[in-house]
């Protein structure tokens, strides 16, 4: 069951604008689901859109108050608890990607019950899923890779299922991480999913579909990952991809939560992704480079974009900087 | 907590012998902790040990009955109830490695609590995982790997840890899944962990140890098999092995559950086995290959052991047939 939409923005007491971050991707990415916000004094992020309490957001027609806010933990902090209670009471359902559990607090478990309003924690899934068979599937499918986790994965799959729809194709972003689910409604998040249904999750996520249909599929950490490359891995079998864009951020010190680690090479990276791919789609190959280059000078990443390109034979773009315009072309090549 | 031994074995109503698999598998490795059978009318499987009841078992001093039969779907078998209920009435234990949980029957779960006695569901993991660091441990690691699922990967290990325990080394088996979990009384089904702790559940049940120190690390699945993959890299990243034994079954038509799907060529798994292995223990390489070989007569499985070992320059052995001896020299060599 899809969350419904529009939404009320909670921004609870963010100390500041990055721990509200999946607020502002949903406010970036889907503005039009995106109708107000909802902040509690203390709260320094701003997203520039109406302040609504959940009356006022219910009264303008929203339908599910967002936990856009992260603290440390992943926890539902005790100072949100009298706002979560007053927008099940004004008709709004809540959604959180949170380790902890909107139904593990008692007292929103009853409330909601007794109103009738749903909860949903869209990190754990809420079904169960087949084991993977790896039959061929109708239908187009990209996956984002990526050299480490956090480097654009999420961003680029929106912006090439953007592009692509502004070019009049058939095209969906199927999200696997809570922020995607956040923005698009819908989703697994596949890194909270039992081991041997990691795969069997994206085969259900992504499924057959109309020939000249693309799913752009989001990625989740990377093969060259030791903590997280299972995931990945299991992602990129269940996904069947046609193409793959790699994604990474030049200069990175090194992979994330693992200092002393570096980033793989990117020839090294697309190589393994490609080998792993071809399990399940014999075609699949990368099409372009995505890089975030935001610590670099303008000239700077320029250079690198267009060093990379050269080197490897394939687009490289900042998305940020150049668009996925680029990359749009070399799926549809 | 370990599971406390030994063992009465409970056969049930096993259709045949390979539904009681799991209690021949404890009957042949851990032949000191299978006191004795129970078996209901009916029961076609029978591993030679002494009939005994709960009763009789509990003052041979059973601590612990294990539901060593699997039916299909892997649930309990309404007709067992009784004879789970009269264990713990005795005094005993009870263990089990099926999908459907022991304490999710109200009945066995109160008559447990009220009795003090515990319930082991070794499928799902009894604790939470830290995130693996991938960060270098002390100790030598030998994980079984294989071109495909049910090729021996078990076995191989659990043949390993006896042949060097023979030798007079330090090796401990670590089952990663429920029947070398039931088999050795202690381990983690890595095919339950959730996705992002598949790696760290395996750091945690293999750490670091002395220097002579090996572990046997049961495999799971086959980087090749669209379904489990995932499990295989994480197993295989949080097991940092210096070592990998290659497991496979020749002749076999197709992967398990996938006709029409090839086992992949050997030196293609050992290629990517040994690649994926690297990015946590850059020492990693197979050390030899093992083959069941089964379904071949003797003097065909000599000429396929001898022409595998020729081509790809490692030790070639059936188990069973040669023993592991030149594989315990490989790793030791």
């Amino acid at each position: 069951m899809p969350i419904a939409s529009p939404y009320l923005l909670f921004l609870g007491d963010a100390a500041d604008s990055l721990a509200a971050k999946t607020a502002a991707g949903i406010a970036y990415w889907r503005p039009q689901a995106a109708l107000g916000q909802f902040r509690l004094p203390g709260c320094r992020a701003d997203l520039g859109l109406p302040d609504l309490t959940p009356a006022e957001a219910a009264a303008a027609g929203a339908r599910t108050m967002v936990i856009g806010v992260a603290n440390r933990g992943g926890i539902l902090s005790d100072g949100w608890r009298l706002a979560l209670l007053e927008a099940l009471d004004h008709g709004l359902d809540l959604a959180a990607g949170l380790h902890q559990r909107l139904d593990e607090i008692p007292e929103l478990a009853a409330r909601a019950g007794m109103l009738r309003r749903r909860l949903f924690d869209v990190r754990q899934p809420d079904r169960p899923f087949a084991v993977a068979t790896g039959a061929a599937r109708p239908g187009r499918r990209c996956l984002t890779v990526g050299t480490d986790c956090s480097v654009g994965k999420m961003y680029t799959a929106l912006a090439l299922e953007r592009e692509l729809r502004t070019r009049g194709l058939a095209a969906d972003f199927r999200a696997t991480g809570q922020t995607g689910i956040l923005i698009c409604g819908a989703g697994v998040s596949v890194d909270a999913v039992v081991g041997d249904f990691i795969s069997g999750a994206t085969e259900w996520l992504a499924p057959g579909n109309d020939d000249g249909h693309w799913d752009l599929i989001e990625g989740q950490g990377s093969l060259f990952h030791p903590s997280y490359a299972g995931v990945s891995l299991g992602l990129l079998h269940g996904a069947q991809a046609h193409r793959l864009v790699m994604c990474t951020e030049p200069g990175r010190p090194h992979m994330r939560g693992l200092p002393g680690r570096p980033l793989p090479p990117l020839a090294d990276c697309i190589a393994l992704n490609e080998t792993c791919a071809r399990l399940t789609n014999p075609a699949a190959r990368v099409a372009g480079i995505s890089a975030n280059t935001s610590a670099m000078a303008p000239a700077e990443a320029e250079r690198w974009l267009a060093e990379t390109a050269d080197q490897l034979g394939l687009p490289a773009v900042d998305p940020l900087r150049q668009g996925v315009g680029a990359l749009a072309d070399a799926l549809l090549a």
